[in-house]
């Protein structure tokens, strides 16, 4: 994990943003051992940026991992948790993979489903950058506060 | 599975209701290899009545084998599919099993949630006889379509 470490600068202003907080805030969350104690931010989150170069490294079919599993859980729980303190509401994120990495994860507020997206190669889970996961996500609680607001009753189931 | 098969009579009037058809029709869908093809359908559907004192030779705390858990995706297929044909919009079942059994089980209709269940104690899935399970199935067959009523919009999102 050396060289993937320096995919993300120190600096790095994104690292700054409320989604790349959240995103350290779910990975020590599951980190039960205490590794990721003395690490510095962009070392915990450099795993989820994949290079060019990195992804053509990893075989285009295979079964994901346990340690990708939980970060692609990782990053849709801070979605959830995202969604929830922008709009007060709880939400549940779930996620459904079958062999091979394809899937499906959503996420929901009471009975509304404000998250739905197909997973594919979850082997190769990771971003071209750390900058493009806030955005994508930011894509996402968007997307999902605007169905919260056009649809407050079911929300609120 | 011999006892098992004596649970349900052959001339039970529940197995010529809709859900016990299609629990039926998702039995045999998942069945690969044919071994169901000339087994009646009391046979078929035995596995899911589980008489109290078959419960009781089951330890409280187990894992579901994969058997069980194809049960479990034939009964909340069947309920999904019995809410499309009601409704007549495509019904998508989700079901998320942590170790241990437990977990949950979701039916999407559109951005509807129309089914969200707390699954506990998967391995010993089943019902106490087979009118029971048709009953349980159709409260929530019944309660997604009179959701659907409720919110079309979404349902149709």
């Amino acid at each position: 994990m050396s060289e993937a470490a320096a995919v993300i600068v120190a600096d790095d202003p994104v690292l700054e943003s409320d989604f790349a907080r959240e995103m350290v805030r779910q990975m020590r969350a599951i980190d039960t051992y205490g590794t990721y104690d003395d690490w510095p931010e962009a070392k915990i989150l450099a795993p989820f940026v994949l290079t060019k170069a990195m992804r053509r490294e990893i075989p285009i079919v295979g079964d994901p991992d346990e340690v990708t599993m939980s970060r692609v859980s990782a990053y849709y729980n801070a979605i959830a948790a995202t969604i929830e303190s922008r709009c007060g509401l709880m939400a549940v994120p779930m996620i459904h993979l079958s062999h091979e990495g394809f899937g499906r994860a959503l996420i929901t507020v009471g009975k509304l489903v404000v998250m739905d997206k197909t997973l594919r190669d979850v082997h190769r889970f990771g971003f071209p950058e750390l900058a493009k996961m806030k955005e994508d996500a930011e894509k996402l609680v968007d997307k999902a506060a605007q169905l919260i607001e056009t649809y407050p009753d079911v929300a609120n189931l």
